[in-house]
């Protein structure tokens, strides 16, 4: 059985980020940019004021002048003209244009203007060169870089990218992800079970969580998931159920995977054209998990095919330690060694078992730094214990007492 | 002028969660829970086994026997009839309801099963009730609490849901936000610039930097936004620019808002029927900042209007400082009070001015705790400055300075 890290590598291995290809700007929040972007002009691209008031030229003043013929009124977004005699000045709007000749501007407030001679004159005031004005290219200089490759886009970038005029932005798209849960026992979620009624219709049955949850955690990690439904345990038709789910880039399945009578899905890939990498792993939950890669009619895409435990927790835990990371390299982040932290424990735990475990757990950031504690969990099938939780406890293989104050090793769940 | 704390109480007092409506389960991820949820039924809602094996009654091994009939295979999703005799067993799967006169399952790699014969016999183990069985009830018994209102649902909680067959979830609805630029500087983000050229067509404007980003951050806070392009600083037209704004549940205006003799935003809003609630506060970036309400024709809702500056630093800024929490409350999360950290400064950093500052900043968590840093920022239209940032800094007013290793506030902007 592999371990967590050589199941990450033989994913790693097989996982390429997708083509580069180009979305419009507003639908590039959340994507990550697969190419530099360098600034394709200055940032302001012409000086222009700060503030309401005269502009005028900074030597004039400064050799004594005082009152000045006011020729121009410039608003942002209108053309002024350069000026050039000594007494000349322009009324300029906060954001307009400084016309050549003009280099600061006195506020309105500092300023006494006679319209009806439309001349402004000034008291002594303590000006210099640049006054009130921003100078081209003081943001940003044609040229310089302004975002890396890598960079997953927020709002401010969003808006940065908008202010020069880049339209276009390079991304790698998400990845479409189809899920198909396997078992006799799912009935769709919405299914109307009737408990508390011994052995009529409905006992032995329960209902379909892991689409509806992996759905969400599929769009939580950028994906755009594809639910299939149910596939019953029959090795007459089972085929026909898993082929629809290898046209997509990623295919889920739950359940199924392990040493059962009843666990069809690794031979009915194999038989489909699907190519083990591996079968199953030392990590609970999830001990059963299958990973395979599929190069079939998938627009000449690989499908990367991950065989989840049925149990809800195991799945939950499963795609956050392997789906997760492989949607992500898709979309061009590292993905790629998992992100761990240390963090503190706030209460007594404990681990027994020959499998290393990820513990779903409650962690929060203080002042301090990271604390974190475990849920009560009756295990794989607990789901709603997992209410709770936004990360898990990676506990070593092996019988140990962690005190309060340990130090863990914590995979956050990242919305 | 009012304090940032004033400003959100005058806000905090006009605005009231939506009416709570349901949403089908897979649609209802990031939205805010706005009602309890108690479990229908018991989780799981039967005993079921966690192994493949055999089923028989421990009263019947631990009182001698070894070798048992199986009578019945239950495979998960069938139904098994209840067994009487003390040599009887079942062939049972993996999370298959456990029959009355079962309490206990035996793996298979424990068992000597004769097909021929169809007896299974056992060595002596160590045996109890319920060995390998998972009680009715025992994750969670029916009328339990499960999730509480104020909840923002992630993947677990709508598993959790799924489980439980609730199928239709108790929330309150996306607001949908409205944008509208003003200013006659103003063009599409799309718009050629042609950058180096004096004063032929396109000297003077700038791009419309906001619309996009106000859009991303309110898809990034759970809004639903609205672009509605640019409307020119022209009192004659300004007020049918305005009025298509104010159908919806928030309206965000940008630029305008100053005393400029172009600021002709809070007078239009007035005129046309808009409430001023306050006008100018105790911020940089952000002193202009203008909020009023409407109660005209959106479906009977309120429009909450506000006038953020044209800058788009004081933009971005104020969004997160104001309309963030709006969209929040709106949707059933507090909203209000903001929600501040204390983070210790990696780097000097030094505050002059009469106004609260909130200034652009890096903040990372560190395994002693939050630390932060300012980012160079040359001012409100230096948008590409906030690159780097994913928070703000308060620095209260007055003259400062800050070494290194200083606990400041800091305010997190949100993904």
């Amino acid at each position: 059985m592999l371990t967590i890290q050589q199941a990450h590598d033989a994913i790693n291995a097989h996982v390429d980020p997708f083509e580069a290809h180009d979305v419009s700007l507003p639908s590039a929040l959340g994507f990550t940019l697969a190419a530099d972007v360098t600034t394709p002009h200055d940032s302001p691209p012409f000086a222009k004021s700060m503030m309401d008031g005269f502009g005028l030229s900074s030597a004039s003043y400064m050799s004594g002048h005082r009152s000045f013929r006011v020729t121009q009124l410039i608003a942002a977004g209108t053309i002024g003209m350069s000026i050039s005699e000594a007494d000349e000045a322009v009324r300029i709007m906060t954001g307009a244009a400084i016309p050549a000749g003009v280099d600061m501007v006195i506020p309105i407030e500092q300023s006494n203007h006679d319209p009806s001679t439309n001349v402004v004159t000034f008291t002594d005031l303590e000006v210099r060169p640049n006054l009130n004005v921003i100078l081209q290219g003081s943001n940003k200089q044609a040229g310089q870089p302004l975002l890396s490759a890598g960079t997953k886009l927020r709002a401010q970038h969003i808006g940065a990218l908008a202010e020069f005029g880049i339209a276009n932005i390079t991304v790698r798209r998400r990845p479409i992800v189809a899920i198909r849960a396997t078992g006799n026992e799912l009935v769709p979620y919405d299914f109307p079970l009737v408990p508390g009624v011994e052995f009529p219709f409905g006992a032995g049955l329960i209902r379909n969580s892991n689409e509806p949850m992996l759905a969400a955690q599929i769009m939580q990690a950028g994906g755009e998931p594809i639910p299939l439904g149910i596939a019953p345990d029959d090795p007459d038709t089972l085929a026909d159920y898993l082929i629809t789910g290898l046209g997509f880039d990623i295919f889920l399945l739950t359940g199924g995977v392990s040493a059962g009578d009843f666990d069809l899905v690794p031979p009915t890939l194999k038989a489909l054209g699907v190519t083990e990498v591996f079968h199953k792993i030392q990590l609970k939950p999830g001990k059963p998990l299958w990973f395979g890669v599929y190069n079939g009619p998938n627009n000449g895409n690989t499908c990367y095919v991950f065989g989840l435990p049925g149990n809800p927790v195991s799945s939950l835990v499963c795609f956050e330690l392997f789906v997760r990371p492989t949607i992500e390299k898709l979309m061009g982040l590292p993905g790629f060694p998992l992100s761990m932290m240390t963090a503190t424990l706030k209460s007594d735990a404990s681990h027994h078992g020959d499998r290393p475990t990820y513990h779903p757990a409650s962690f929060e950031w203080t002042a301090t730094g990271p604390e974190v504690q475990t849920v009560t969990w009756k295990g794989s099938s607990d789901l709603s214990a997992t209410i709770a939780a936004n990360c898990t406890i990676a506990f070593p293989a092996g019988t140990a007492h962690y005190p309060a104050g340990s130090q863990v090793q914590v995979h956050a769940w990242l919305s």
